[in-house]
């Protein structure tokens, strides 16, 4: 447990809704096995069983948490077949989940992963079912982690975890072609093209997400004029805010996780435009 | 207090849904009265003011709980009427909710049920209104269980609190008929023919669930050979996992909760197949 | 930290919803900044940038929770534009939100408010973003206040806050002029018209919310007798509770926040009668 951070944290990222018992069930099993032990849910909304749904979402948040929290990420189709169960311990953080890809974007930015299959029967529930390991052997497996059990204590070290392909993100000379990613609550659209930061001076970069780039030099520059294409929608320039532009107008502007969004100042993009995630999007430089 | 459980923890379980304050209202009463409580969500999603899907509920996910975790159950619509509140000990656990039999499930599987009626106003707050008792009656009590007040101070023992009948299950020779009890977030539809268990040599048998067989014994044993019907579906065995079936192919499982479910391998049931909660469902043997 | 709450409570309403990861992530922010916290949702679902909706929800349940919580409250159109972000202190309670009358409710209550503005960047997180203030301005302001940080050290006192105006509610003569507010998760109709009190005597009367009246002295009693209007539906009186009509009719009462009601005993009011948010309602005397 790190010093700055007392209280165990366990972060829950799952496709399990919030209507059944699910998520309540794992969280009483980690309270059973780590009594101290406090939770934050990211969400629990991913569209189920979209693994790179859960994989984004994961890499968009979890630098924000305190060293020491461990991430319980369930998005879990193959339940009770042939896929591993995961942990990994990564910068200041610990992960839990199937071996599917949906840790894999958070634990690419890393080049000290340490993962192990979880299958020291001690910890997991006496009885494992064969269609919620979320309750039997991944809540199990971070409640232990949060308490302090080595990592090594949970089975052997797998070095070829499962890595999944990062979304869409083309560049081709001054053509950067990306896909649509999500669909915030406010309607915002999220694309892949990204990350896109602001130097001191003022100007944009790209920086390559998911790891492709574990250095995370800058790849390009972004000018001010530039072609933003979705669907029929064409767009000038890159914002910093929504306000620059009148009510209800489109704008494009990097979003609060350093992804370019397209949004409508006041309003839902996604309601105005008619777009689906995986809708491809390209920016053309000048 | 439960050695095991140092920090006091409320479960919470109503049809309140989480648009409003009502949830939050409670959880503002609890930690006044009982500043070191932790709370876990079980769920508000509950149909509104249905009380055997509350009572169903809380059964299948009790048992998961650390000892010493006090229940609060709230479907009341009732509110504001001549039914009584009512709070009880069973087992390791204290439960808190209206006498409309929305415990009943889980405390039929007791035989040292201590119940009584909330009666006493010291233990409510001050202004009780006729609305919302899960503010005023059910959350003070429960606060102020989990803070160490015993039972007895609440009001007078209760013999005669409500039973629920159970769900639909009879069994006649070798034909189950039960009913579809609930449809989860991932459209697994799950019926009342349970509880279901598998023996160390790998045989199915069912015990009677919701308190029928108090010393849960074996009711009848499930051979591989078995033809389920649910409106125009047949399904001729019982799977043990999703993946045991072709991607989009139907298949019977047992549950997590240990009830017979319906399912689509990577795919919604409910969407598929047109069931209403209610629907009968029958088990012939052989 | 008031000795009643020894654990620093930090209360979150937004319009963020659940399915994004913005709500965690803020509670992450916090965590790490007071890592003894503990959080309470009131909700996240408030209408996407409706702040008289998010203003009217704070003031409903914002005097239930322990004295020392800091409210989070973060409905923010503005965000990344002029407004300024806001902290402040009235009565046991600290508020944290965007200057634009989302606190002005709750705040209207109290003669002793303190409020600053959150220019401060050692209580900001190091790289402040245009379009996610409650990330990086508002929750680690919530988080230091709820560390024990001094009001004054964020920023300068502000006198000019934004009041927002209060909903519809006019008394003339004998006719009580509203409009409709809130319509909760069971269909139940919520007015302006409050709040409404009962007197020991059983009588019912009428003060001024919003702070209209900072005294909070009876405005206009209620007599048994009243015609309450909205749209087509007709009402003789105000009840005291849903089962003093019959099952699927309709009746007025004073709801759990002292706002007057229209619902249906066990049946949805919304569903039945259709109304939308801003629907004036007439209540005549005599």
């Amino acid at each position: 447990m790190n010093s700055a951070s007392p209280i165990p944290t366990i972060a829950l990222l799952t496709d399990f809704g919030t209507t059944d018992v699910y998520v309540g069930t794992m969280k009483a099993v980690m309270a059973r096995l780590c009594p101290a032990v406090r939770f934050i849910d990211i969400t629990h909304a991913i569209q189920p069983q979209n693994i790179q749904q859960g994989a984004f979402t994961l890499y968009t948040c979890y630098r924000y948490f305190a060293p020491g929290t461990v991430f319980l990420t369930v998005v879990d189709p193959g339940v009770g077949g042939v896929r591993r169960p995961l942990a990994a311990q990564a910068g200041d953080y610990s992960f839990v989940g199937p071996d599917n890809g949906v840790l894999s974007y958070a634990l690419a930015e890393h080049d000290d992963v340490l993962a192990v299959e979880l299958s020291n029967p001690d910890y997991r529930l006496e009885a494992v079912s064969t269609t919620f390991h979320g309750r039997d052997i991944f809540a199990p497996a971070a409640a232990h982690l949060a308490a302090g059990v080595p990592l090594a204590e949970f089975g052997p070290v797998i070095e070829d975890y499962y890595r999944l392909p990062a979304p869409q993100l083309v560049i081709q000379g001054s053509i950067i072609e990306g896909e649509v990613i999500h669909v915030d609550h406010f309607g915002n659209i999220v694309t892949s093209i990204g990350e896109i930061r602001r130097s001191v001076s003022g100007g944009l970069y790209l920086i390559a997400p998911f790891g492709r780039g574990q250095q995370r030099q800058p790849v390009i520059t972004l000018p001010s004029a530039v072609t933003i294409q979705l669907g029929t929608l064409k767009l000038a320039r890159i914002h910093r805010t929504y306000s620059e532009v009148a009510p209800g107008a489109a704008l494009a502007l990097v979003g609060s996780s350093g992804f370019l969004e397209i949004s409508i100042n006041g309003g839902s993009a996604a309601q105005v435009f008619n777009i689906a995630i995986g809708d491809p999007v390209t920016l053309q430089i000048g």
